[in-house]
């Protein structure tokens, strides 16, 4: 029989994984990347067209619904799947990123973390239970732990403080979860800045306090992609194997191959959308700027090799047009465009990883990223 | 045989018209609503969706698209259908109306008028032959004569001068659209303000010189409702029967069923977008503003009779969410819902007028409006 929350390794190529997640909500294949529905939206996309793209989960974000509309009002209205009308899997953040990056007046103790709402100005508490608290009422079938997550680079001291604390947050979000319903998953966040010794630790810690899954945290917020890459290498090994290992943050294209060559099997962030209401597309050539003058006269579609219609559909002549005049339909077409992009990249590197061919994937595809692209008309 | 552009009368009912026009693009049922795809795009709709909405024509506005992305780049591309994608007819306007409400330091002479463009400052010159010019470059299929638009209420020696002017520019564009190719059709614009002597002698002169259709313009400027239609009443009966009649920029739905019950054939209005990207959506019920308090913890649909599919499966407590954080995907389905309001109107307005009961279609459709929203729970 399968458990309500399962993981399963399906096959290795060097340290990539492939593998399968199963909820009652859905599976979901990894490596995985997740979309980004900050406000029970992904922003400018129908969750149809999500859906359409591959995505087999999305994620929301507890410190923008607690604040609007409220997680009471969410749970009173049915949970989240029912109020975005989402029915497969959803994974919550705890709150603790967006508490340090958005809001003011941000007062952390042992108990938690208070700040002033950047909506209403109001104070507010977020204790390890209140985020396990506001993730269930959510309804959220992947929670994550409460943590503190630090800009890098930070001194060691002040790393290790924060990973500390993460820890003794670890533990109590744990406790908070007894209760959860089955079926309904916990992740613990491996912190520790670029301290391999501090992230050693913390891996081991929360090991030992047991998961459902593990999350590296507290990276993509400032350093290299070296350093970046160089944590997650040291890292991913010291996880169970039987469990899944998800890059909170993390990426642009390359870092999510560069992270699965070493292990990880869920990533999500906010680019596939943010770069598309800036212009920006993702392709095989890499990225290009829709703006770009080269584009306004070139009646040739985007890429006729892609998957997404609208880039068989529109001509780079209209998107660029729809970009220089900041239309929304510019916006909608391109966040389409660029996560349907993402799911066919971690489409790709799960046949590769099951074909073991991963590295010949990872060099072709690079190889279409640095030619560029096609050559102008 | 049918003529390249052609519109027949199928039934009447009082004044009210059913009818087709038909053009090599397809054919158009009327009364007509048209979208209005400002600058080659309906404001957060695909043209799919317009499509499906019930769309048989969409309107783009020549000011913008001379300005940006140009007309002879647009021309060089394939033409209007090509470059954004819609296959179906299209009505461009003459510049005109634009040049008098966005533009500065604009001169007005017989020649035409120069402007001093919004977007970067160069002056610009339309003249009726310009017009004519562009809108042929765009490969409109029904062009529109430039004409003078003055706001109301303004003094009667204004409002006969631009008359007077627009019949002047009326009698050039006639001339230079002859070369057009066939199935092309350009349509003459009644000018008169509120005056009703004035709008008859347009109305006159305008038949005289002959053209594929005719527009009521210079309305929906200002006036109360009540001055708007009784300029369309008097107005209407000086107009060819066996040609189709547009009131252009016009309106509300109340607009729409009272102007069609005086013989309109054609409506445009940016009013479902527009109010679509600030929370106001159009119903049965009459106009929602779904940032109202009343909707936050409403988990019923908009409405379950209503045929977009965005009414039925979003609860208002979500759509009320999305409008209250000003999220994409708010102005997305808002603007669709209520473009698909508009065009089932319509579709009720031709059915009625087909059965013989316009009258009582209108009243069932304003005793609705009246009787407000359903109750709150």
């Amino acid at each position: 029989m399968t458990e309500p929350f399962s993981f399963r390794l399906i096959a290795t190529d060097g340290a990539a994984r492939l593998g399968e997640i199963s909820t009652p909500r859905g599976t979901i294949a990894t490596p995985a990347f997740m979309p980004v529905g900050t406000q029970a939206t992904v922003k400018g996309v129908t969750f149809d067209e999500v859906r359409r793209s591959g995505a087999d989960i999305v994620l929301a974000n507890t410190y923008h619904l607690m604040l609007r509309p409220g997680a009471e009002r969410i749970a009173a209205l049915g949970g989240l799947h029912t109020f975005m009308n989402w029915p497969r899997p959803i994974l919550t953040d705890s709150g603790g990123f967006q508490v340090m990056s958005l809001s003011e007046l941000r007062k952390i103790t042992d108990r938690g973390v208070t700040f002033r709402s950047h909506i209403d100005g109001n104070m507010v508490e977020l204790t390890p239970e209140r985020a396990i608290e506001i993730q269930s009422l959510l309804g959220a079938d992947l929670s994550m732990q409460l943590d503190e997550c630090i800009k890098l680079p930070s001194p060691r001291a002040e790393i290790e403080r924060a990973m500390r604390l993460s820890l003794a947050w670890a533990e109590r979000c744990k406790r908070a979860f007894e209760t959860a319903s089955p079926g309904r998953a916990l992740f613990g966040i491996v912190q520790g800045g670029d301290n391999t010794a501090l992230r050693a630790e913390s891996a081991k810690a929360l090991t030992s306090i047991g998961f459902h899954g593990y999350a590296i945290g507290g990276l993509a917020v400032g350093e290299p992609q070296h350093v970046m890459l160089k944590v997650v290498e040291d890292t991913a090994p010291l996880l169970p194997q039987g469990q899944p290992r998800y890059l909170m943050g993390v990426g642009m294209p390359e870092d999510l191959i560069e992270a699965a060559a070493r292990g990880i099997d869920m990533f999500d962030c906010v680019l596939p959308t943010r770069n598309g209401r800036h212009g920006a597309v993702f392709t095989r050539f890499g990225m290009l700027n829709l703006a770009n003058a080269r584009h306004r006269d070139d009646p040739r579609p985007l890429d006729e090799a892609s998957q997404h219609e609208a880039t068989h559909t529109y001509s780079r002549a209209y998107l660029s047009h729809l970009v220089r005049v900041n239309e929304l339909l510019g916006q909608m077409l391109l966040s389409a465009i660029n996560l349907a992009y993402y799911q066919t990249l971690m489409a790709g590197v799960r046949e590769a990883i099951a074909q073991r061919r991963f590295a010949d994937f990872c060099a072709a595809t690079r190889e279409g990223w640095e030619r560029g692209d096609i050559a102008p008309l």
